[in-house]
């Protein structure tokens, strides 16, 4: 038996907005540097920004059914993560489902896995981020579970948590933490500022991070070239 | 010994421009989803979109000598097909054997290993499709076939038969088999574009295509969450 | 004990931006095709095209503290060359250091392992050949040897050597061999555009460099298809 | 701030031993197919089956210290599982933390990292499932969690969740679940003996499953060679 | 539609056990170094070696269903081959099909994807040629050709085609020059022993072969180091 | 022009025979973690240990001729190097080869590239180290350097340089050191003894190491579960 729940909890719509602002990064280092897919997760086109709840999608190798039904869960806002149930880069996705998926108004698609219509969806601005760009077909067969946790492309993601995804990847923060973890990423950016300003400057890192006294410590030594 | 067969039979050249209208994932699908070259094989630059007549050349690792063979093998609206005899990703292919290519009206190269001059080749807008980029040179030392059958990322290639490739990567089409699976890339196209038109309308796939039952006879269950 | 050297000796200016204008291949083929890096060094941006002098960096795995001193020996025209003891993937180095070092005149980031924040460098045209795209962040706990000579993806590196970097990768120049170097590319240059000229025309590389008595004597033979 | 996570719960003793008996394809078979991790974890030497509780160790790159908390957390019969926050496979573990583990009782190792020592660790017969053998060491500067859940190769790792490991690879089985999955996993044995003793006197597994007729409604046709 | 063919042809017995005893690289020499598998095809125990006809076997990723159609074309002497449509590592083959592969005198498996039970595999003595080594299990859902010709692992296999395997890896010998390859390696032996027995005996290679007076020519200098 | 060195430094014999019974990890931490070829190196049967004294040999892809010109240069107590000068995994090595190599007193075998006879190399008790077992064969048509410094698996080695190969993996110790590090291993295996006992008598590494109070200050905080 497979499931597919309904009505998942979702995040604070401005708390996901404001962390789409802040990209992966600053929002990685935000929740204590946790979280992010695997670097083989790359944008089909770039520059892409995004934010949204997670409707997750187990699929089976070479079987797309169940991106099917996922669809029917997803709502505006919303960000869908698939994976599959066992290493496979076929392509489970192209510019029918992406059509789809914009008509209902998901912001774009995780998949640990192939996409194809690359070009279409390029045109259509509908983002993905995937494991590989295969046109392989898919069958549909076998069943799966739609909005159960999953672990996609080694990472922990829970449906409703908060998907941000840009030029470089994909982290998930979970829901109950997206709040908190907003606040600590405005914090973040907030502070690099300052120090963008003094290094654009050509004040030096060592000085600004008061670094020189450790690095002796731990016993570095500066000699001029012989 | 080694051979370089003269004067190959081609596919009828509508039939080839409407295979590159078609594009790599409709054609895979109308002829039965086989034919696809590794995902490996990635553009150099995108999009791009060309379909025509191969001509296979064979060359031995490290070894571009064959290449300049096969150049004059080509006519207009071929595709250069280059695979080595074990794997190699030095970059076999330039801009200087990109002009003599395009000079003899040759759409694009498709090659299992590496290419380099990708600025050069992307300002000629000469379209290869690659395993690598590698600016690595070759010898020219050792001889192989030209316009034999080979295998090139996984696919067999008969000289003659017709490749298609874009952004989503590459296919063979048997030269025997292009008319007919034309003709049914243009059916699978016409269809596609109601459904299209329902999809974006909001329509769901379940729906359209009647999945629901069978989803359910497999064992799926909907469940609202706890 | 680890050493930072200061006061690298370096190559002259006219020779390095002579060798950025010839680029990675024409620059390889001219020292006898050594000095490559691994093909898994890629441009987070194209088109990219730079040469300078190399500050070197050794860094451990998912530590990035030793940037921070190497920035302070780079010099306006310098190439950052950074590589992990251990093979990592981490997000070494962002738009801050970017920022950073854009500051103090160098031209580009050279590192075997990850960076980040790819959309601002990007946008700030600051040009990175890296291993991968990864916001994953680093810690400064560890030191290592700034300007020693290094092996950063596969090629062997000293403080002060020439770098030269394009769409097509990245090759390194040793110091001492840089005007030689760009000197034999200069006339490689002179000589291809003749060939180029003659290729453009039509003319066959089989006839231009005479092949075609050699391939027979290796056993070529030239048939009709059956 | 990381936690250490004290007296975790575990599984019963005589499920787990029973689940070691069963080994990894039929435990996974009878958890509906879940709970693989990646077919990168190979064990250093074969034959090798074991079963235990799992301690899960969160360490950095390059970074081996949290190894040593999680000794202390160990009891006999536990298998220690750790799990660098971004991909690394340098060698974490050698001989003598293996001394130390096997002073515990701690029945082997489960690592998404290298290790080494492996003649030593072979003739110790401590069992070792890891991404790679590597000789390279390893600081101690950074700590993570102990005894938290967290995914190892692609699959989630709740502490005291039962690892099965043998030739095949590995699988982990919830605590609460492994009970139920032993029981399955016995009556999948006890059919399967059935089965192979008709498979070993010749009958076909096409009779034996009675897969001809649906084998013919979804469109196979025997057919003699021409 | 599907296809599975009844009743191939096969090479002459004598043939495949004079190639079984020549072994992969002598056999892929003596036909002219063409017909090697990729090099990721490694047996799961060593040493095997063993030859037999081809019987060809195309599955659906993650779906081993058409092995069970193969196993009744294959007769005493036959090597299963198996290529799934699309790259997948799934463990598509265990104990119970090995049993009753044995069973009907098959003698080993080329599978370019995942086998499981290897231990168990490894003690009844049947050898395997594989992808990877992956517990994961499959589904019956698709159907696929039986002994059409298919790519696995790079190299092209007609059914009734000589597979010979060993420590080295997998060669393919068309059926149709089995019995002319054989013989060649016969040669190819004979001519080995004696060389064998001079190097044995410490007599250089570059003698043997009278190397020396080329190397000179093509330009190689012998200097003493300074 | 190429270059064979001639009647290279080498280290001296117990030294080199000390480094060879203290194994590759050992060696390594013991010259301050430097050294370590890449992790794809593996010995193609276990257990193997061994040192000797680098001869250096540049090879071409898919081209072995230069391993001919480098046996001459060969002394009782060599271990041969080979690297390709770009990626190649053909098979470069096999029972010919070795039979020379064993006849001229060489004990293994260190090459980025291919080997294959590994049955008979096995046999013979030749070990190597590569990165792939492939029986794809070589042709004789470049030449290149002998004795040279290359890099090989990312590390840079000088001819006379100490090799040493176990089933860890491969370390390079340079001559002017291998006496230093001799000593430095012996200090460093004498301490382990030590340790060994202790955690051994289940002591623990915590207190060995004194490791509680540094861990608590980084942030470290021990719990039970809830």
């Amino acid at each position: 038996m497979s499931l597919c729940v309904r009505n998942i909890k979702r995040a604070d719509a401005g708390v996901i907005d404001a962390l789409a602002g802040f990209g992966v990064a600053t929002t990685h280092e935000a929740q204590g540097r946790k979280g992010l897919l695997a670097s083989h997760m790359r944008p089909i086109y770039r520059p892409a920004k995004i934010a949204g709840s997670a409707v997750t999608c187990e699929v089976a190798p070479g079987d797309n059914w169940m991106i099917h039904v996922a669809v029917e869960q997803c709502k505006p806002g919303d960000v869908l993560v698939v994976a599959p149930t066992s290493p496979c880069e076929d392509g489970y996705f192209g510019d029918l489902l992406a059509t789809s998926l914009q008509a209902h108004g998901v912001r774009g698609l995780i998949i640990d896995a192939g996409v194809r219509d690359v070009a279409e969806l390029t045109e259509m601005k509908f983002p993905v981020w995937s494991k590989a760009i295969f046109a392989q077909g898919t069958v549909k067969e076998t069943i799966g579970n739609v909005n159960l946790p999953l672990v996609c492309a080694g990472a922990l993601i829970h449906p409703g948590d908060v998907i941000v995804a840009d030029d470089d990847g994909v982290v998930v923060v979970r829901r109950e933490e997206a709040a908190a973890v907003a606040e600590k990423a405005r914090a973040r950016e907030a502070n690099e500022g300052d120090k963008r300003a003094r290094l654009a400057a050509g004040e030096l890192g060592l000085d600004i991070y008061k670094m020189r006294e450790r690095l002796a410590e731990k016993g570095l030594r500066w000699v001029d070239e012989a």
